[in-house]
């Protein structure tokens, strides 16, 4: 099941998507629907895509984004970072979302304040019940689905200041969606081809499969000391092919389309003003 | 004028904090009160203190913490850091803050995970209206008030998995309060001797005019591209004498009491367990 948040005639709603529109549900977001044991029941009739504008799945995440950084080796050569300590450590990094920005919407280059601005394709996985001290085999029973994540990176600020929260938090740095895909469409772990484009040219290309550290470790070591509670977006990394990873580094700039794809999920298409 | 989160006979409320007890205001929450342009109406009578449990004063915070590192030049020393570049460069990180611990409450040890908690004593910041583009020279229009917060650290994990967010961002790690001080009872910019004490033994003290970038500038700097949110809550970090500036260093353990004062705010009191 794809489900969204969508604006039409009748204001803002979650619904279930598919090929001919949108069946709205009996709730008041994205996350009161996770937060439920069961679906919501469906209220009116669908509503057909041409009458529907698609928000981002959860458009104001109630807590930051918990990022992974440098989770795929492809991405870790092209940095030069080896983040291992024997074994693969895995870099948790926040990122905050006053509000995601919606399928088809704009990133915000913040001319003259970010010079190299780049993008990170990413599978993030939304947490379905309160998970604490999970053990990686029980991780999957914890996951309601997944979406895609642009990480969109401010790289000059991300080092300046050396945490690189701020440089990742920057106003219409977080495009989501276009839906989330529930955890049962999805065999686990997810082996997903996951792309993205720029102006249409091939950037990214690996398998959600490569993550270094895989989706039941996270969860499980995570939750070894947080409580990831119902709704938390965990964003697993990206591959290579970031701008940054060019020589010379290809950056976006104002009037660029970047695409983030991830089989059986969707893409999600965004421009920069 | 003192403000705070507490819980009496007539549930969970928000009220005008003084020496004989508490007010409690027409409104639900913390957050709700600093979005309102005025100060919602008194309702029902004054609560006794010995009636009053208070909670931290926003406890369940909308997004995570914004804090800063390495702020203080004596902290600097301490841990052999120097960031700066020039000039000085702020070191922006996040704290996710399912609840935060009640003055009174516990700071979790999370045995068998954790090997080397920390304490910060911290001045935080509470935004009262969105800032965006702020100038330093009006950067005081923002601000809410203040109270105390304590920067709990794992300091293994901070360092272990390379960005500090997983170290500082476990369940019971962020003790704040006991009240919010509006911004209109302290001098801008605030110059309030702060300390810190273990099982009654002074740890840290200074003074907040000594921060290395100063409050001004943390809000201008990341307003040039977050829209801070009312009920933002920035931590402008700590000075020396937390337990790793000691050699050999000195944690904390279950049974500790740690309290962190800041003159004209308060004092903020948590056992470890």
């Amino acid at each position: 099941m794809k489900l969204v948040t969508f604006r039409s005639g009748s204001g803002t709603q979650v619904g279930i998507w598919d090929k001919t529109g949108v069946q709205p549900l009996a709730c008041s977001d994205m996350v009161e629907l996770i937060e439920r044991d069961t679906l919501p029941d469906p209220v009116g009739a669908p509503v057909p895509l041409d009458q529907v504008e698609l928000l981002s799945p959860i458009p104001r995440p109630r807590q930051d984004v918990i990022c992974l950084g440098i989770n795929y080796q492809s991405h870790a050569d092209e940095t030069g970072k080896t983040f291992t300590d024997g074994e693969a450590v895995p870099i948790f990094f926040s990122k905050r979302v006053n509000e995601a920005v919606a399928p088809g919407g704009w990133i915000d280059s913040h001319v003259g304040f970010v010079k190299e601005l780049d993008y990170e394709a990413e599978l993030a996985v939304i947490i379905g019940r309160a998970a604490r001290q999970v053990p990686p085999e029980d991780a999957a029973e914890y996951i309601f689905g997944y979406t895609i994540l642009n990480d969109v990176s401010a790289r000059k600020i991300q080092t300046r200041h050396k945490q690189w929260y701020f440089g990742k938090s920057l106003d219409g740095f977080t495009p989501m969606g276009p839906c989330i895909v529930t955890a049962d469409e999805i065999a686990f772990p997810p082996a997903l081809p996951i792309r993205s484009y720029v102006n249409g040219e091939l950037r990214q290309e690996s398998n959600t499969s490569l993550l270094l550290t895989d989706i039941a470790h996270i969860i499980s070591l995570l939750s070894q000391g947080m409580t990831l509670l119902p709704g938390t977006i965990l964003s697993t990394g990206t591959p290579s092919g970031v701008g940054m990873g060019f020589d010379p580094p290809r950056y976006m700039h104002p009037g660029d389309v970047v695409e983030c794809e991830i089989e059986g999920i969707g893409r999600l298409r965004n421009r920069v003003r």
